[in-house]
């Protein structure tokens, strides 16, 4: 085996051709061992096996820089540059993310884990090399599916703009996480793949690349010269390289959405294995009710920004038809496309991950909130128990939108609630509105929730006591309910419970109303606490006799973590919270 | 005169060629006078003299939609919808805002301010209408300095899917704010004007755009018979448009970076009134300080995000050669670059409107800070006090900053912090740093600052007292000073009062100290109460017997206010905090 004995690129290049077919190889098979065991991104990696040796072979890692967009085809590089056990031995699995991480490589530049991002970093560590006098290749990376957001074509402009040493690699397998969109820079590219690369109107060439077109991206020889030929440019050098998602892995070149990414599976048939029982979810009673009510009103539009799977399978999207949009990896354009929707009459349902929300500020605040225009957006796995690898952390999310002025942000606690707040999210046309989608076990009171949801800022008490009042925001109600229970049982403290529902304004009425017979105000909520919704408490209140205790995580990034020891770490236990709230009514 | 007499575009239909000529004259001197008196965006309104009446003549609206990418170039477009007397009338001047804005008018769609979001918001409009089975034109003007913002490539994408009517003009006046940057989009857009628009790689029919050129873009008869050619098609038409910002008007000509805007001017010689003693500034010491900053260490790389004026005059640039770079409009690109200049060791200052910077929190957050690269931001105008029209506000840049984890926010009191600040930031390698440039008149200490403040989060006590501290965040620390004074002098409480330095993280030594011996925390800060500073101080000391009052302004978005008068609305006077102080101790 050569793979073993690969402990950095410099390995790479004395090998003969012979045995960088053998290594192709081996790295392919660990790579299918791997990913059919831990999971993880599939097709984008079988596509890059060539290219990434190729490009250890003809560069210079780390003298040369390598930038790989979004990074979740970097686990070649990763076996390529010291990290071979980690695909080879089961034991060492974890060793390493599934994204680059410069603590874990000199070779990894950056810590990546969102789209599009990589060719404004290296139009600056091209500045930085040229303002230092330094001398190196700076290639960057960048599939075909991150090319739809706007950065990309920030950073393509910014690097013709420098014309210095800059090689972007635009690996293009003609599939984003899902079918790319039809138009636009996708049209572009499959015209460009269509006619090899010698097609009129080469909107590379237009914003002045010296282009360069392979249709066997898959063939190391081929990458081999194309490299050699272009290191040490002078200026920059766009190689469009056409690429196989999934490469030589029948069942992934044939389904490149469903193994796009995902877990573990069979290798010889790519079943995935099986989790769960299909009993419901939240994420299922979501889908569900779009589903109906997109169907029984045509003005509903559901909108994706490069991730409809979080929604919508293939049969789900095609039965939705012209009601279903799919903008590509471009979340800006979701976000402000949605108050051009709302604002002629359309009712615009966009769906997106907290982590990937983040990219739409001056969207949400400047077109959709300052413009006041009923655009409904549910964030997906907004919580500490979401996504947890430091690049895709959802919990950032309240701090986030709950400042911007017009905006509705709502907790559901429930199915009945989360099914309410949309059905009135969708209809109304005074606000625009955000529901966090909970994570968590689905918990059914059973009765429909018939709240009005205009009356803004309503919080519902659902236990009436004394003492302590134990606000449970969307996924931590029932935490809630769990310290109101011991605090009962093992201190005779009969607490308030308060669901509150609204995230983005206080329900003043009842917050004035517990400075007669409380004493205790504890706020808990699933997402960090600076910024949050414990801290307008804190302040409302800051001025009575209230104590007020906020419970939520220091902001940080923290990288694969377990949920509940993050959340006891930071001091969200039911046993904690007791004994702070016990303490404090002494 | 033609102009008083336009109503609304239906009386631009029913003028004769030679009317038409003279409502473009009588339009061009309107605007003169306005502009010269009022002062405005100049440049980009008489560039679009013609166009707009065309628009108007040819297009139908309210019910065909036009809509003016940041909406600066929509002078004419009010002229001509029921609002002349805005520009004909000194009475009447400020009757209008400087943007479009659907309080004013059923012909603006919404109000637009920040760039590059015309094709995104046209995209969903086009939708909605298809969706809903409407019959109408949807028109996206977009100039050439927007085109270089990620958003706009993202609504071209989207666009060109839908593959439905939908016409984009590109308004190519060859000219952003400043000098459009030498690449990318600009390379392209100039290969099609020197080609009138036949050039070989063409990026809008590469998108799948049916592209028309127009060289003679401020002639009404040929911009008529355009719009006729393509009103009412059925999929998407870009018109690029070649015009002559400042047209007509020899001075705007020739300087064009000067008459983007501003003002008032002599409308016969184009000299600006001249305000102000050249004393020094918060603007001109930062600047200052730059230039010698970059002159010293050639690791220092300024940048722009099309904004280059906020620091840097044209001569300025010339002289900062390499180590300056605008990006053109695109902030993302900016932060990002700024990431990737810090990574190879070049010590970027990018130096944005905080207005702007809000474009960027997911670079802020992916890119810098989870990286954790010492990159050093200047946001300017982050204050009550700085651009006071609603789609322009810079004081939601605490909530939006300061609780991305690794990033350190400083807000200065005066020139000398200020200075060492920065020195402190551009030097060091441990910490994304931002800067709140203060925004007032400049306060001076006359003793050199020597603080070391790589000792993170360590507030300042600049008058040890007891019963109420006073924290006085940047801006807001002479507020501090003057309450205290006021509490000493008319009450004989003689308060702390602490000048925290660092917003994104709390003294809490300091704050546990004050237990002792004081009773009341004023935290005051020149920005929203929600999510900020002060909120953070309230929730820390939320469990104590300590009463806190935070002091800042609700989240809202007002429209060209006051800021003395929004201040004392939201309760930040002098005598009101006073009053709440002497309240509270009794």
């Amino acid at each position: 085996m050569i793979l073993n004995q690969i402990n950095s690129p410099q390995d790479v290049k004395s090998l003969s051709k012979e045995e960088l077919v053998q290594l192709a190889a081996e790295a392919q098979q660990a790579l299918l061992e791997k990913t059919s065991h831990h999971g993880g991104h599939n097709g984008p990696n079988f596509g890059m096996v060539e290219m990434t040796i190729a490009l250890h072979y003809v560069f210079n890692s780390p003298v040369d820089k390598l930038i790989f967009d979004v990074s979740h085809q970097s686990y070649i590089h990763k076996m390529l540059t010291g990290r071979a056990q980690a695909f080879l031995d089961p034991v060492h699995y974890d060793d390493v993310s599934g994204y680059t991480n410069p603590k874990e490589s000199e070779h990894d530049l950056f810590t990546i884990g969102h789209t599009s991002t990589s060719l404004a970093l290296a139009s600056g560590v091209s500045k930085a090399r040229d303002v230092k006098g330094d001398q190196y290749n700076v290639v960057a990376v960048i599939g075909d599916g991150s090319l739809s957001g706007g950065m990309a074509y920030e950073g393509l402009n910014q690097i013709a703009t420098e014309n210095t040493n800059l090689i972007v690699i635009v690996n293009d397998n003609d599939q984003s996480i899902a079918k790319n969109p039809a138009g636009g820079i996708y049209t572009a590219l499959r015209t460009l793949r269509q006619s090899k690369g010698t097609a009129e109107d080469n909107i590379f060439k237009a914003l002045g690349y010296d282009y360069h077109y392979l249709d066997e991206g898959n063939d190391l020889e081929q990458l081999i010269k194309l490299f050699q030929d272009v290191k040490d440019t002078d200026h920059p050098v766009l190689l469009h390289i056409h690429t196989q998602k999934g490469k030589g892995i029948p069942f992934m070149e044939e389904n490149r959405e469903a193994f796009h990414a995902g877990g573990p599976y069979d290798p010889k048939t790519g079943a995935y294995q099986s989790f769960g029982n299909n009993e419901p979810t939240y994420s299922s009673v979501t889908t569900d009710y779009l589903m109906e009510k997109a169907q029984k009103d045509a003005d509903v539009v559901t909108i994706s920004s490069g991730t409809p799977m979080f929604a919508f399978d293939q049969q789900q999207r095609e039965a939705l038809g012209s009601q279903f949009v799919d903008v590509g990896i471009a979340e800006e354009e979701a976000a402000t496309m949605s108050a051009g929707l709302a604002k002629n009459g359309a009712k615009p349902v966009w769906f997106v991950a907290s982590t990937f929300m983040q990219r739409t500020y001056d969207q949400w605040s400047h077109d959709i909130a300052l413009n006041n225009l009923p655009a409904t957006v549910l964030v997906y796995m907004a919580s500490v128990s979401g996504m947890n690898d430091e690049s895709h952390l959802g919990f950032f999310d309240i701090p986030f939108l709950a400042h911007i002025p017009n905006v509705v942000y709502l907790a559901p606690t429930s199915k009945e609630e989360h099914l309410a707040m949309m059905d009135w999210a969708i209809d109304q046309k005074d606000h625009p509105v955000a529901i966090r989608v909970p994570v968590g076990p689905l918990r059914e009171t059973g009765a429909v929730d018939h709240t009005d949801y205009s009356i803004l800022n309503k919080n519902q008490v659902t236990q009436k006591g004394s003492q302590v009042a134990l606000f449970g925001l969307g996924n931590f109600y029932s935490l809630a309910e769990e310290v109101a229970k011991k605090l009962a049982d093992d201190h005779g403290i009969q607490g308030t419970i308060v669901n509150p529902k609204f995230i983005t304004g206080l329900d003043t009425e009842l917050l004035d109303s517990l400075t007669d017979d409380h004493q205790v105000v504890v706020t808990l909520e699933d997402g960090i606490l600076e910024g949050g919704y414990g801290q307008m408490v804190a302040s409302y209140l800051g001025n009575t006799d209230l104590k007020v205790q906020n419970y939520g995580v220091k902001k940080a990034y923290p990288d694969r973590y377990n949920p509940q020891d993050y959340l006891a770490q930071n001091g969200i236990t039911v046993d904690n919270i007791v004994n702070q709230v016990v303490q404090s009514l002494k």
